[in-house]
C-alpha cells in the first residue's frame, strides 16, 4: 500500500495553493473575449513589465505559447524557422508548427547545454531573394532553460549574439521561456534583461510557478494584436479567464521567489543520486529544478524498470532515454520527500539488479 | 453617470457564481494534460452521459470545440463540409476550418429557420472517388441552437433526416450545440435525443450556462482518442484544468434548468419592444433566449447610434445588421433588468427620432 | 461502328495543329528553371504585353495558374477570398485554395450571367482589422467568360465596378481568364482592357487556343516574382518547357483570330438544338463556345441517357446538371461536324423517347 | 568571347535530341485530365513496369513527385517524415512538405554516403498511438542516388533494410530517385529490384535521361489513385501532354544505356581534377555522374570566384559549398568538352592565384 505520493515527473503537476484558491473564487472576471476581464489585463500587464516587453496575452498552455509565436513571426507562406534539434518546439508539440501552421523547420544540433552553434546557426539562414528552392528563414528560435538538456540555462551572452544575427539578417527571434524564470535566478540576471534580444517569449505559469493553468507570451504590440486574433482562431479565447489569471497573478508574486529553492533541493537530489554506485548525475548539468541520472548498466537496469518499481512505492519519475531518468524539483517537493525518494531509488536499484542477479 | 449596468450583447457575459467560486476554490485536481484531473474526468463522463454519446473532452473555447471536430472528422487532406452559409462556424471563427485545418467549406444556404434545404444538402455532397477535381465530402454542420436566425431550434425530426443523409452518405454530422441545452428545453426533447443523429456534439459551458470557461465536445470513444492528441496539437490541453471542470459542473447542476425561465424573459423583452412603434421583433423568431429587433426606418435610427445611445444608460447590446439589434437574455438578467432595457431602449428610441427632426 | 468522332465535351480536347508539332519540334530551348529558356521568356514577354501587365509566368494548367494567383494574394495566414458560388476554381478545383493554400472562401451567389451583385461583394468584405473572429478579406476573384453560367462574357464596365470595390478596400482582383479571349472577341473589347482592374489573370492556353499545355498567369513583377517561386514549391517548374512554349506561341498567333469563328459555330449549334421539340436553348446564354441545352422532360430523357447514347454514335457530350448537356465549340468542329451531331442528337432523343414510349 | 559551351551545373540542362523532337512532333495526344491521351498511358505502363509497381503517373517535375509522394502517405494530419537532413526534398524543394504539405519533417544526419543510421531512423520513428505531444510518423524516404554527397549509390542491402524496419513499423518508404537509373547502372542491380522494398518512388526524366520536361512516380494502384487526384489539386494534371510523354519514351528507350557513358566521364574528368595540385577529388565518392572537386585553399580560390573566371571561357559549374564546386556529366557532355573543361579550370586556378599572389 502506497503511504507517499513524490510525484517527480514534472513541475506541471503541482497544485493550486491556498492562495491560489481564494485568488480564484474572488476573481475580478469579465468577458475577455470581448476584451474587459481586468484580471487577465492586470496579469497580461504586470508580465509584459516584467519581461521588458510592450505587451502580453494569457493563452491556455505552453504549446499555444510557442505555436501562436511561431505562426505570427512566420505569418507569410513559406517560411522557415531555425530551431535546435532537440528542443521542446520540435519534439514535444506534436510538429504543430508544421502540421497546423505550415512553417518548415530547420533543426541545428543541439549541444549539451542546450545551446546550438553559432556559425550552424548562421549558415543555416536562407533568405527571402535567395535561391528560388529555398523557404525563407523568418524566425530563430532559443529554449531557455533548456529542458532535454537538463534545464541548463542559455546565458544572455549567447543569448543577445543569436539577436544580434537575426537582426543583422531581418530575422525575428522567439524564446520559448517555459522556464524562464529558473533561467534568471540561476544565472542572476534579470529576466527582461535576459530576453531583451528577443522579439517573442512564451513564458509558463503551470511549471515551476505552480499555477493550475496558462502560459503568457510577451512582445511588442503589433505581435501581440496578432497573436490575439490567431489565439481566437486556434480556440485559445477564454471568457471569465480571470478566474486562471488570479491564480497566475499569485504564482508571480510568491513562487518566483520559491525556484532559487527548487534549485537547491535538486542539487541535494542529484548528491543524493551520485552516492548510489549503480547511478551517476552529471553535476554539471544541474543548474536549475532537473536532474537527469543515468543507469550505469541500463542493461540490468532499464529507465522503465526503476519508474515501475519507483511507482509501487508512490515516486513518480519520467524515463528520459533508453539509459537515463528525468526528475523534476518543484515547490510542493519537501527535502523530506528527496530523502524519501533517493531511500526508494537506492531500494529500487537493489531490488533491480538482486533479482536480475538471482534470476 | 451610469448607475446600472446591463450587459444584454450575450449571454458569455455571465459571471461565476457563488456556488461555483465555492467549487473552483475547493476543486480536485491534478495534471490533465498526463490524464490524472479528477475533476476533469467527472465533467466529462457526465456531459458524455447525458449527450448519450461515449466519450467527452474540455476544451478552452466553443471555437476549439467545432475547430477540433471538424478537423478530426476531416483529417484526411482534401475534405470538403456542408454547412450553413450563416452559421457561426462559417462566419465567426476566423475561417480557421480552412486556414488552419486546410478543409474546404462549401456552404448551403441558411433558411431563417436556421435549416438548410436538405435536397441541397444533398446535392452538395461529392463523394472521394467521384470526379478528379473534386474534393471529398466528409462532414456536415448543424448549428442547435441557430444563433444568427435569432437562437432559432433545430428539430429533432430535421435533425434525425441529416443524419440518415450522412449515414447514408458515408458522411459524418456534427452539431454545433454551443447552445443545444436552450434547444432541448425550448423542445421539450431529452438533449440526448436531440443530438443522437450526430457523429460529435460541441456543447458550451461558458453561455448561458455561466461557467466561466469552456466547451465540450462529445462523440464516440475514437473520436474523442483523436479529438485530444488535436487538443494538444493546437495548445488547448490545461494542467490543473479541474478548477474550471468544478465550475463547469456547478453550471450543469444549476443552470440548465434555468434556461427555460431566459425564454420566458426574452419573450417579455421581445413582447416590450414590440410596443416600442419605431421597432418590431417577429415573435415567432423569439424560441430561446435570443431577441433581435429591427429598426423600422434604420435611416433615422441606426443600430450603432441605439447601441450607443444605450451604452450611455449602462444598458449594452450589439448591432447584428444594417437594421437590427441583438439582445441576449442569461440567468443574470433580472425581469427588473429588462424593465430597465426597455425604458432605456423607449427613450433612446425618442431621444434619436427627435434628435433627428429637430436637426 | 463508330465511323465519326466529335468531341464536343470540352475545348481542353483540341489537338495540337501541325503548325505547333514543327514548332515544338524546332523550339529553341534551355533549362527554365534556372530562368534561361528563350521560348519561354517570349511567351511569357507576349502575353504580358497583351494583357497590360509588367510580367507573366507559363505553368502547367488553369488550376495552378488559379491556385497559385490566389495563395500569392492571399500570402498572410487568415485571408479570406471572395469569389462566385459556381464559379470554376470553388466548384472544380478541388478546394485546392483551402486545402492546399489554406485560405478561406467566401462565396457570394453567381447570377445567370455570371456576375456577382456588387452590393452583396462589399457587405462580403471583411477588414484585417475587423472583429477579432473575422478573417481577412484580401481577394476578390472573376471568371470570365464564366463557364457555369454558359460561357457568358463580363462586360469590362462590370469587372471596372468590382475593381474599384478591389481598390478602395485595399483588396486585390484576380480574374480567373481560362476563356478570357474568347469575351475580349465576343464584347470586341481588347483584352488588356477588359482586364486593367484586375491585379491578376490567369489565361489558359490548352482550351480554345488549341494549345497542348499550359496556362500563363500575367501581373505585376513583384506578384509574378512570388508566383515564380511557389511554382517551384508546388513543383510547376519544369525544364526545356519551351517546346509546350512555341506549340502556345502558335496558339495566341494563330487560334485567337479563330475564336470568333467558335462563337458563331454554337449559335449555329444552339439554333439547330432548338428545333429539336423535346430540347431547348436559352439563346441569350449563347455568347461564345458554349451550348448548354435543357430537356424538356428529363424524367424521359436524362442527360446521362442522351450522352451514352450519342457516344455510341461518336459524339461525346457532357452531363451539365439534372436537366441539361453541356456542348463546347472549337476550331476543330466544322460545321459539318455540328450537323452530324445535330442529326445524332435529333435520333438520340427520338431513339430514347420511342424506348421510353414503347416499353 | 566565348566560343564554346560546357554547362556542367546540372544534368537538368539538357536539350531534347532529334529523336525526342521528331516524337514530340508525331506524338498520338488526347486530353490526359480525361485520362484519354495514350502516349502518356505508353509511358506511365512502360515506367512502372520497368519499375516492378503496378502503377505510374507523369508530373511535370520531381519536386512535384516528392511533393505529391509524401503527402499521399501523409494524408492524415498530425504526421511526421523521416528523411535525411542532406535530402533534396529537405534542402531544395521549399519545405513545401510542411508549407504545402503540412507534413512535419524530422530529419537524420546523411552520412557521407548518403544513408543514415540505421539505428538513428528507428530511434526517430513515433507512432500513432505514442505520446499525445508526438506526431506520428508515416513515412521514411531515402534519396537514390545522393545528390548532396556527390551522387554516391544507396545499395540494394541498405535500402531493403530501411524497407524492413518501414514495414515493421506499419510506415510506408519513398525512394527519391530522381537519378535512380544511374544508381542502378553504378551498382549493376536492375532497377526494378533496387526500388523493391519501396512503397513509390519518383523518377526523373529531364536530369541525365536528357527529356525536355517531367517526372513520373510509381507505386501500388491505390496510391497511384490518389496521387493523380492530387495532380489535379495542385495544378499538374496536363491536357495533351503525350507531347511530353513521346520525348520521354524516347529518353527510357535511348538514354538510360548512356547513363554508363557518364559515369565513365565523371571519373576522366575527377582524375583531370586530381592532376591540378589545388584541387582535390574524392575518387571514392565519384560513383555517378557527378564531380565535387575541394578547393584546398580556399581563402585564395573561392568557389564564387571559380565558377566566374570558368564562366567567361563558357564553361558553367556551380558552387556546392565555402569549399567546393559542382560539377554534373550528361550525354550531352563529350570527352572533348571534358578536356576543354580541364584546360580552362587549370587556367582558372592558375589565373586566380597568379593574381593573388601580385597581388
Amino acid at each position: 500500500m502506497v503511504t507517499r505520493h513524490v510525484d517527480l515527473r514534472s513541475d506541471t503537476v503541482t497544485k493550486p495553493t491556498e492562495a491560489m484558491r481564494v485568488a480564484m473564487a474572488n476573481a475580478e472576471v469579465d468577458d475577455d473575449v470581448l476584451g474587459a476581464d481586468p484580471t487577465a489585463y492586470r496579469l497580461e500587464s504586470e508580465m509584459a513589465k516584467l519581461m521588458g516587453k510592450e505587451a502580453a496575452l494569457f493563452v491556455p498552455s505552453g504549446t499555444m505559447a510557442n505555436l501562436i509565436s511561431v505562426m505570427v513571426h512566420c505569418d507569410v507562406r513559406g517560411s522557415e524557422v531555425i530551431l535546435g534539434d532537440n528542443c521542446h518546439i520540435h519534439v514535444y508539440e506534436n510538429g504543430g508548427i508544421s502540421t497546423i501552421g505550415g512553417v518548415h523547420p530547420r533543426t541545428v544540433k543541439n549541444k549539451t547545454d542546450g545551446t546550438m552553434d553559432i556559425a550552424e546557426i548562421e549558415a543555416a539562414i536562407r533568405h527571402p531573394d535567395g535561391e528560388l528552392y529555398y523557404p525563407s528563414t523568418r524566425l530563430i528560435c532559443l529554449e531557455n532553460t533548456h529542458a532535454n538538456s537538463g534545464g541548463r540555462c542559455i546565458s544572455v551572452e549567447y543569448t543577445d549574439k543569436v539577436g544580434e544575427i537575426a537582426k543583422r539578417h531581418g530575422l525575428k527571434l522567439h524564446i520559448d521561456g517555459a522556464r524562464i524564470f529558473n533561467a534568471s535566478i540561476a544565472l542572476g540576471v534579470p529576466v527582461h534583461r535576459l530576453v531583451q534580444a528577443a522579439d517573442s517569449v512564451s513564458v509558463c505559469l503551470s511549471k515551476g510557478l505552480g499555477a493550475p493553468v496558462g502560459s503568457v507570451i510577451v512582445g511588442s504590440k503589433s505581435f501581440i494584436t496578432k497573436a490575439k486574433r490567431l489565439r481566437k482562431t486556434l480556440g485559445g479565447g477564454m471568457r471569465q479567464v480571470g478566474v486562471l489569471c488570479a491564480a497566475a497573478l499569485v504564482a508571480l508574486r510568491e513562487n518566483v521567489k520559491k525556484l532559487e529553492d527548487d534549485h537547491r533541493k535538486a542539487k541535494i537530489l542529484a548528491d543524493g543520486l551520485n552516492q548510489i554506485k549503480q547511478l551517476s548525475v552529471d553535476m554539471s548539468s544541474v543548474e536549475t529544478n532537473m536532474v537527469y541520472f543515468n543507469i550505469l548498466d541500463s542493461s540490468v537496469i532499464s529507465p522503465e524498470k526503476i519508474c515501475e518499481v519507483l511507482e509501487e512505492h508512490g515516486v513518480l519519475a519520467m524515463p528520459a532515454s533508453a539509459v537515463s531518468v528525468r526528475l523534476v524539483l518543484h515547490h510542493q517537493i519537501s527535502e523530506s520527500d528527496i530523502n524519501y525518494a533517493l531511500t526508494c531509488i537506492k531500494q529500487a536499484v537493489d531490488q533491480i539488479t538482486t533479482g536480475a542477479t538471482t534470476k
